[in-house]
């Protein structure tokens, strides 16, 4: 037996989130696709585990899914196999061998996300799947302002679905920062663990910012009052793509993806 | 009776092609879209010409479709008429007042088509529905040079359908050229007319020079031959783009396009 780690990215169009649900067994989920991949080519029933719970309609270009196997194919062919078998909208692409011990859940240092916002009168065809699009400019420089408010340990009680507020809300964000590039608004964020739909209702209390709902001193005032219904609306699924998990404690946390490396000028 | 000018954009993955094929009526096509969607706000079984007959899974960033209406809606109401009606993978983002006589075909001065070639390891779940991917490396010098020398007048039959020749073959390439935007190759043609697949042959003829297949000085030999069985592959439709359709005589041809204009680093 070995423990094999796929590096995957997906639109989530059309699936139901990552998990499995096993209480509805005909929901089509990208661990389900990945793991009847992976039984053509192993002969097994092999159990996935994945490093982020991706919802229903999320983005991934860099998820991370562990699972153990008795099969001889070297761990590095397992892109290589999954390519034809996995549905053209799931891509695994990069398989090591890692240790038995290895969660990739727990194992984690860090995770990076990035919301993706479209500015046009328009929506854009080709751009239509990974972002949301909205019409009216946005204050970018307030944006960054409130974005960096959310930086350090905070109880993110009013930024998660109330009825999964876990007893431990509290959260590290090691960055969040506001980009711009042409009619794009990119809003990335780095930390150690993500509250349900947390980064979702930050970005949209951060485009309530940008449209002068709200100022950016109203974050720190959100993050204490520990109230869900303070905050902004929880943005669209599409806009949200799960860019990387970490292993290593990076200096630079947002430091390139391997699969943002393979992007033309849009990364 | 009033003549309206639209420009739209569309993916063409779900369409069997731009045009309405009455012998199959149950075929949708982005024309019968269009139609279905201009019936709903003007209250008329509208009749809609396009500028350019794209084929089933061709996109197109600034497709021209021309109507006569009698309703009163103003003419630059239309593209946010239509959106909330039309399917999101057809956008119509301008709408114009013509004259009677004005004829989107005949009154089109220039096309410029845009192919698109992604090279990677992997294809990128995000640009799957407007590039083709390729594994292996091409060679950009050699297409540039190869793509120079379709530009001008030249009998264009080795490079059409050999079932749809024309009599006259001869079209006027004004320009053609490569650029290379970190993994994407883009070919850029930009001519008077086009022969039925045209521009996805020269597309994969120079495909075939980028990987050795041919090189550069064939093309020469390839268009003098007038056989289509020499000629390279015909590329896969969903690289190819009409991105704009001029009805003024431009300087310099490969000018930006609006709809381009609002697309980010990509462009």
């Amino acid at each position: 037996m070995k423990t094999i780690k796929l590096t995957l990215a997906y639109l989530g169009e059309k699936y139901n989130g990552w998990q499995i649900q096993p209480e509805h067994p005909n929901l089509s989920t990208i661990q389900g696709e990945l793991q009847k991949g992976l039984k053509i080519i192993t002969g097994e029933e092999v159990q996935t585990l994945g490093a982020g719970r991706t919802d229903t309609g999320v983005n991934a270009l860099g998820q991370v899914a562990v699972f153990r196997t008795s099969s001889s194919i070297p761990s590095d062919r397992y892109p290589e196999a999954l390519k034809g078998i996995l549905p053209e909208d799931i891509v695994v692409y990069k398989g090591e061998t890692v240790e038995d011990d290895f969660h990739p859940i727990k194992d984690a240092k860090g995770k990076w996300y990035r919301y993706h916002i479209y500015i046009a009168e328009f929506p854009h065809i080709f751009f239509n799947k990974m972002s949301i699009h909205i019409r009216k400019e946005l204050d970018c420089a307030k944006m960054a302002e409130a974005a960096s408010l959310f930086k350090g340990e905070h109880d993110f009680r009013s930024f998660c679905v109330v009825k999964t507020a876990k007893k431990n809300s509290i959260r590290d964000i090691k960055e969040c920062k506001i980009s711009r590039h042409k009619n794009f608004i990119f809003l990335d964020i780095y930390g150690n663990g993500f509250l349900h739909n947390m980064v979702r209702i930050m970005a949209g209390t951060l485009i309530d910012v940008g449209s002068g709902k709200l100022v950016p001193e109203d974050i720190t005032r959100l993050i204490e009052a520990q109230d869900r219904n303070l905050a902004g609306f929880t943005a669209p699924a599409k806009g949200l793509c799960l860019l990387k998990v970490d292993y290593e404690l990076k200096e630079n946390c947002l430091c390139k993806a391997e699969y943002l490396d393979m992007s033309p000028l849009f990364y």
